[in-house]
């Protein structure tokens, strides 16, 4: 299992140290670091004397624990001083991550009019008497509400909405980055769904979208229907159907590289919350040959008792030979095992099982269900949400180009259209002379990923595909002829 | 009156014209622009060929018919054919006013664990265990929420929640410019008082201020004094709290100018709806000798019927002689009048009834209370919200500074002490050898007013100032000593 945690950036801090001058000095300070089982990536002199130079020693650690321990052996050393620790993560999150700007100069009382008072009002009145025209004078154009109560906030469980803020600050920063989309982080101080629907639909008018994010299941399955129902913007909730448009495009070309196809594998997915039940809903609508639902309580199967909605659903429509023992029988033969659930559930020998040619998505996060270094041994592919790993399903790859389509084609909802085409447009930008094992899906560094999202999405709109960059198109109010040649 | 618009850049528009290319054609343009009562800002030749020359003519006019008309003149005229014409405050709207930066750098997979996952979790454990951190580590530390409901926008009335998006965006824009405030529009599609307040109640987590804005009396009251309850963040009505800053900050020097005192005068106040309201409550805590207050159903008086809680108190503790007659009556001898209400209500001869040496603020927008023009034939000191007459009382004076002293101390409620603190800053800004009956308010782009503001609302919080850049001042997560000097 991956029980070790390995230095991260996510663990990076700064140590300013006093050191004696002397030629060895400094030597002795990454040695010192490096013998602690951190790395060193930076180091800065800051200021000197004859007898004394001080410097930021730049860190990467494992977790707070071992951030003290290094520091601790530092001080032990002769000759050393040290002044201060500074936590990279916690700084770089001073004051927040977003920012509002202004897109439009106010130097002077002629800019201020058109902006604001008095030019302002004519563009309030033609929304009024144009209600659809908020989409082309407003923000509306590209915006994404990004919403959340704060009670499945990744892995850390209910925290709350103002602890849930930095990860929605940094899904805000996310949508820009790669989207050029404009998210905000509406953060709700309620868990009742009936609140939640309401407050929703009603902040809805000044955005484009909303993005649900990190709500637990089943509440988030009832809030996204109502809201799908109540609204004319989409309603996407990430971790549902982000994460299964990103497993979708893995899988994909996971079985172009092992060379099967869907209808023939059987799928073994570990989580029947709200990942597991999206993927599984978009497998069974490619038309997979068979799957098992894996949660808590077993395998999902008909006559279960005590069952939502949901999990009736799914005991109904999958799971062919109403299987009901435990998970390491499931995948045994199976083809796929998918895991949106818990760390430690298989071993190497459970992977050893599965059918020739395996593939296997552990994405349980930060530790997956199996360790990918034994599952590697057995399975022919496999995949992560580790960083650190080979394979990464990341929802990066998904959320800003569906939401830059969307935004552009000014679409009312997100159909599962769009969901299998965003899909495809992350699967096909690993080309047939890159893929192979350890590369199933792009990069989300890679900057093809969102235009080919967004574009898959635009053309499911009929009749409405838009340039990538429509909202940097002015058009003239009163037109009286087109732009003709001279 | 002031019945004839004069031309101005909030009716600016940019006219693509194609003229026979001699000597005087673009002279002549001009002169049929100008004659139509258009004033000329910008010429640029786009293109040309041997026999004509293609021009962009971009000129301010009076309102959309004046520019039609104008429009019409030139397209009778010989050689000329219009092409195109652009409105240059509807081609900034298009899109919206503003939008979401991210502050950090997401480059790679480094920065992205610091920003994201894993590293994010950590401030939000931290933020779980410290709720107060929220402030420090979130953007709670520099956000603002404008919130309206769109039923009492600019002279517009009850627009709704989409058409108030232009307006709500703009004074997003001018908290960031002027304040350096990230300002959020939450534009509500509710009137509900009861909703209003619960959804205003569950959005606060993100934001360190709440400013409602055009949102209908009496509702307002009662909204602002429930969320003021409920809320550990401040709630701040710019039409009531704003306009009193800057009325007060407007009187205090006018009296200046006249040599009077606040004690002393008598003043006359037209409109008792949140604006109104706000600047008599003012007033009175600032020791104003005596108040009429006069709505559309007259003056308000002891005795009157069917009065709100509100005008009942208003009634109670101002109109010592309890005076019911009509305005005219109410102001003449009075010193002081205050107008936000409504146009035309005041002539010239009324204004000569005042007392000696009169002050009079006509605030109505966009057409005053009483043509300054006339009040000032009769009046010492005039004052409108006009951009195009002198002295221009205008809310940008105060609620950048208010809400950035306000954010920069984490205070937890807006009081009536930085009102006034509000008010006398911005008043000091204008000194002794710059203050003339012309000059009582300083212009909104006066880079000392939001500083001194701001410094104002600091000093009200006991203990507690910060210096102006408070948010770009980091600390060190893990400080083991302060930076000592080497």
């Amino acid at each position: 299992m991956v029980t070790t945690r390995l230095p991260s950036a996510g663990f990076s801090i700064t140590i300013r140290i006093a050191v004696t001058a002397d030629a060895s000095s400094i030597g002795r300070l990454t040695t010192c670091v490096g013998e602690a089982g951190a790395i060193v990536t930076a180091l800065d002199v800051v200021d000197s004397d004859p007898g004394r130079v001080l410097v930021d020693l730049t860190c990467d650690t494992a977790d707070s624990t071992h951030a003290d321990q290094v520091v601790k052996n530092l001080e032990e050393q002769d000759g050393v001083d040290v002044r201060k620790v500074s936590d990279r993560t916690f700084l770089l999150h001073l004051g927040g991550k977003i920012e509002v700007s202004s897109k439009v100069a106010l130097r002077n009382r002629d800019e201020l009019s058109r902006a604001y008072t008095p030019g302002v009002a004519r563009v309030c009145m033609a929304i009024a008497e144009n209600p659809a025209d908020a989409r082309r004078l407003t923000i509306k154009r590209n915006t994404v509400a990004v919403v959340s109560d704060g009670s499945a906030v990744l892995g850390l469980g209910n925290i709350g909405p103002a602890a849930a803020m930095p990860v929605m600050e940094g899904k805000a920063a996310l949508f820009k980055r790669f989207g050029g989309v404009d998210a905000w982080p509406v953060v709700l101080d309620t868990q009742d769904t009936d609140e939640i629907v309401n407050i929703v639909r009603a902040i809805a008018p000044a955005y484009g979208g909303i993005n649900l994010e990190d709500i637990a299941a089943p509440r988030c399955f009832e809030i996204e229907m109502r809201l799908r129902e109540l609204l004319d913007i989409p309603v996407f909730h990430d971790d549902q159907h982000g994460t299964a448009i990103c497993v979708l495009a893995a899988l994909t070309n996971a079985l172009r590289v092992v060379g099967k196809n869907l209808a023939d594998v059987k799928v073994v997915v570990s989580g029947a919350g709200a990942a597991g039940t999206a993927i599984m809903k978009l497998l069974l609508r490619q038309g997979v040959g068979d799957i098992i639902a894996y949660d808590r309580r077993g395998a999902l199967h008909r006559g279960m008792a005590d069952m939502t909605p949901t999990w009736q659903w799914l005991a109904d429509n999958t799971n062919r030979d109403n299987y009901s023992g435990d998970l390491p029988g499931a995948i045994a033969g199976a083809d796929v095992f998918i895991g949106v659930s818990a760390p430690n559930l298989l071993t190497g020998a459970d992977i050893a099982k599965m059918a020739d040619k395996s593939i296997v998505f552990a994405l349980a996060n930060p530790d997956p269900e199996v360790d990918p270094r034994e599952a590697r041994q057995y399975a022919a592919v496999v995949a992560t949400g580790r960083s650190d790993q080979p394979n990464q399903i990341n929802n990066v790859l998904a959320f800003p180009g569906v939401f830059r389509g969307m935004l552009d084609v000014s679409a009312e909802e997100f159909t599962e259209e769009m969901a299998l085409a965003a899909a495809m447009a992350i699967a096909n930008v690993v080309g047939d002379d890159k893929i192979n094992p350890t590369v199933i899906i792009p990069s989300v560094f890679d900057s093809r990923v969102t235009p080919a999202v967004a574009a898959a999405i635009r053309a499911t709109v009929k009749g409405t595909p838009a340039p990538h960059n429509a909202a940097a198109v002015p058009q003239a109010e009163l037109d009286q002829a087109p732009d003709e040649a001279f």
